[in-house]
């Protein structure tokens, strides 16, 4: 249950203090020109710039490729790579081995399987998430392939949105520290988030994604609609909470009179109001969706934790955590975009005879 | 791709205008007691009073069970099922074969396919969800023999919603015309509909679930998080929109101080803000979840129809429609909530060695 | 797990005296002209001469396309079919409702599942194999599109075998009672088949497969070699105990100078030793294999039953049976390679990007 | 494709001569030991006594587990493992990069993926099966706690066989160079071995697998029967060509009243000629199965090649290979077979209510 994807599988391994994480990727087609600046680009995006995000860990993410590429092009053979965990202190957690924190997954992790990794919430934390980016990178290879693009980008953190009147090049995200794209927009995001660092809490926030390039007919009818396969990967992100495409929630108190797309004579839509996908599969148009994330919930603030053995501690709770997950959250909305629209577009050569 | 399930699976088939939908249940386990009660009462669920909800066909859904059960029991080979389309009209739709209606999948299945079933949209159809909701009888059936409960209602059609402060019993829903369980609520939302339907339009809504009796310690913990797999079931559902689970697109505005669950000594959490699911787990605690609808694309007011030679028609679509998809939904929603628990069931007892 | 395929998927359903057989074929191509005369014939391939096989059971076979078809051309949605259990007679079965039958698997059901369908072995019959020659024969009908050709035949019943000198033509088995194309050797066959009916036993005997206008780079480097899912797919069929691609056997006693296939100056090979698979991938030279089949337990003579409750109890066993599964087999055999094919023709879409 | 199992599932990547191989195991239960001395002697059982084998390349399979095992046992998150290749020798292929040796998979990975890694067979080359070894032991771990053991041994090598009237210890196999646990024969074989490295040619042979302690109840109906899982397990072992359980190709001359086993009062069979699987599923019985092998296609004598451009070229070729695959490919059956069974043992936790 650790592989994501129908024909293109993503298989991931690794818990935040151990030895390593990873993943086999395999599906991918040969003769993919494998582009490695993209691929630490994409992991470089997923580690903004810490100084307002929080007193995190510092990872390299220096990822190491172990099989499947070939004199600079994909084999078609699985694609298995490793990042090493270099700044893993699991010893910051000592202390917390029978405790449960608030929030987290330690209780249900106890409960599922016995026995957990309490070392920074082992396979819960986000920190397997460097395996999700390494993984969008070489989706988004051969995405290119078909000039598929996408870019995600910061809406909201905590009050703290993009107005509604403006629109952003999502394309330039990665250029703002909170990877809101909107200049000031991303100062008072700054401006927040340091706001919450000095109060210990953290903040909750949306992640916006936006597909262009795509060609109509990518998707399957009934459930694995396009929609369906996007929202799975979404709410698979540690930390997310809510995922809408095209007018999504506001939909929802709209007439069929308002809401039909209303057709042009070029065969595109005047509003493309269903968000570039009808009946689950894609119609051409640019895709976009919404994302909300809560806040992380490792805060510097005295807390409550249940012990295994049910007695309630107050006590803070060590450990380095960002303030806020979204700016890092981009990059993994982006990367599960990526491979769920890779897995479509591998899919979509077997829709005709 | 027309199968939902990892161990627990439904395959499905079948065109709204064909001779018959169906399904296959495999991995069902042998032994539980069949109750045919629950199978019709679930599929009479998604028929609610067409007084109001529109000028809609009328069909049975007579299930026949073909296989897989022996003597009042499951066998545990697959349950093979079929539903009759009996109210069938393709006729009214002929003079559509090369149009693209607004909304629709029309255009999408013709991109993907090159070739369609244009007679009431085919596979896009939510005819097919009579499936869902029989496969769905099926799980709640594995789910009671733990007491594992699941109770979807409408929260709220176009602006009318059920108030913040008040607290419904979703058991009830399936007595009120609207499936919302609370009279004030439904008496405004039939007038609403009833509404809609003069002005010949369509209007959307929402539909909350609630799952109670879930142990603690159901999901996987990277990508099939069991919030993931109920957005994807959800998701897939025709003319969804949008998930949110917990707090939701409220989460994303709140701070990590006011958002963790606070512990009771008992175990439990003050507020369950998580939704019963942490880390993609289940904790224990009712599970809740809400899910958009956009309006349903038929309307029988003047619209504009593409050609597929690429003209532009206006006209007024014929054929039977509801005025609002909301209503049905809730059996649909509470099907593939069911589907997807049961199969989270089975997958548990793989946990631990 | 009733479920055959990676991408072209058959989900089967169906108890020998139940209802109806039947399966949900998904994953097909649209647009492939549907071809009922094939379909027709395959199932009839399946019921061989009675005369000669057993007293056996009468069952036209008559199939109900319900979806996936429009037009005489498949949509690419799921095709749907039953298959009505028209000469079930459950009744035959009374009095072995707690007793297991030797060589069947009355007792393993019973482990397995705790409750089973007694009537004439349940799903455990090979009365679920025309299910599989269903879905074969679309498999066939996509195949035909790229010029691929699957036919096997009966090489060896009992002792009786097809000289080694002789080559078949394999197209022509079903013109010939016992599916051996071979004049003197179907004379041979039949007469054995009678001697075996007037003793009341049953005797195995072998199928050979051909498959010819296979392109090269068909299957699956490693767990997914195309011999590897061959060998699953003939496995899987009732009775079946043994199997073997190119020189099979033979080959552990070859040496590598020997086995070594040799090249011709046009790419082909001289003898063409691996069967048409090397490396799991196919060579784009005829592929062929051969499968073992034990011969049918159900036999008239007095046998000794196991009691559930451990008493042992020498009785003769009613019901209706064959005296050997081989000729009905090659029907079975044929259908299964060619899903197994299909699957890999649609799979060989995504190799290069 | 690269992974194998249905609940336990192994995904392996890996080419010969590049950086490394390794896997993920996922769906391993929570709280089982990890045995690192039984994952160790089951790799070294995989590189027999390279005296006689051949004068192959030298692995030591250092095996660096990554994730997934925390304080000595499993944590049912994933477990990721590398084995780095130490005495790779790309070089040694050099000259070969546009040729395609017999008997070979070059041609067949050019045609599937327009490229290739034309050191020693990339991915093809049997270097892969360190995986499945890796692999297989933790699968035993599992199965141990239930008391299923798994032994193969060599049961021929070319015309050497042990003697139909010998009764071996499979569990002393590997204390034998050859891997055949039967003195005189081991010494034959050796002999043999010897005689084919004289002559710089490689030979066949089959290995014969047996499983005690395995429960009645694992295995599935129809597609994946335990006989049928198996044979894919077994054939997608790199030059693997045929496989039978129970009486396999000798069952196809026997007759019913043979065949059928007969039961004794405790419920077990006289001869247990079914091989321990009835119907796809097991019987409580020695589960037994053989695995025939082709020569090694890799000998020093001159051969025939072809050329990416049509040329045949008549040629010795480098590199440094095994006389014989069997005695390695004894630890392979036996890792295929353990990991196909914990996989049944884990699924039949769902058989029942």
């Amino acid at each position: 249950m650790n592989t994501f994807g129908m024909i293109l599988r993503l298989s991931a391994f690794g818990e935040s203090h151990g030895a390593a994480l990873g993943g086999v990727l395999d599906g991918f087609p040969a003769g993919v020109p494998v582009d490695t600046d993209l691929l630490r680009a994409d992991l470089r995006n997923r580690r903004p710039g810490q100084a307002l995000t929080g007193s995190g860990r510092q990872e390299q993410d220096d990822i190491e490729i172990l099989s499947g590429v070939f004199q600079g092009k994909s084999l078609g053979t699985p694609i298995g790579f490793i990042i090493r965990n270099q700044d893993a202190r699991g010893a910051d957690y000592a202390g917390l081995e029978h405790l449960f924190r608030p929030g987290h997954a330690d209780d249900t992790y106890r409960h599922k399987y016995g026995i957990r990794d309490w070392r920074g919430g082992g396979r819960a934390s986000a920190r397997e998430t460097a395996v999700r980016v390494a993984g969008g990178a070489f989706a988004k290879m051969l995405l290119g392939m078909q000039q598929v693009k996408v870019h995600a980008y910061t809406q909201s953190i905590g009050p703290v949105s993009i107005p509604g009147s403006v629109r952003v090049d999502a394309e330039q995200a990665r250029r703002f520290v909170s990877r809101c794209p909107h200049q000031d927009t991303d100062e008072a995001m700054q401006q927040l988030l340091g706001k919450m660092r000095e109060r210990q809490d953290s903040i909750g926030g949306t992640v916006a994604c936006e597909v262009t390039g795509l060609p109509a007919g990518w998707g399957e009818p009934v459930y694995d609609k396009l929609s369906a396969r996007l929202a799975y990967a979404m709410m698979g992100i540690n930390a997310s909470r809510g995922f809408e495409i095209g007018q999504g929630f506001a939909a929802s108190r709209m007439e069929g009179s308002e809401h039909n797309d209303r057709w042009r004579a070029d065969g595109t839509t005047e509003q493309n109001l269903c968000g570039g996908v009808r009946g689950g599969i894609s119609t051409g148009e640019p895709l976009y969706f919404r994302v909300a994330f809560k806040p992380i919930p490792s805060i510097g603030q005295e807390q409550r934790l249940l012990g295994e053995d049910g007695a309630l501690h107050e006590m803070k709770i060590g450990g380095r955590h960002d303030v806020c997950c979204v700016p890092r959250a981009v990059a993994v909305v982006e990367a599960m975009a990526a491979l769920c629209l890779a897995d479509f577009m591998l899919l979509a050569r077997s829709s005709k005879a």
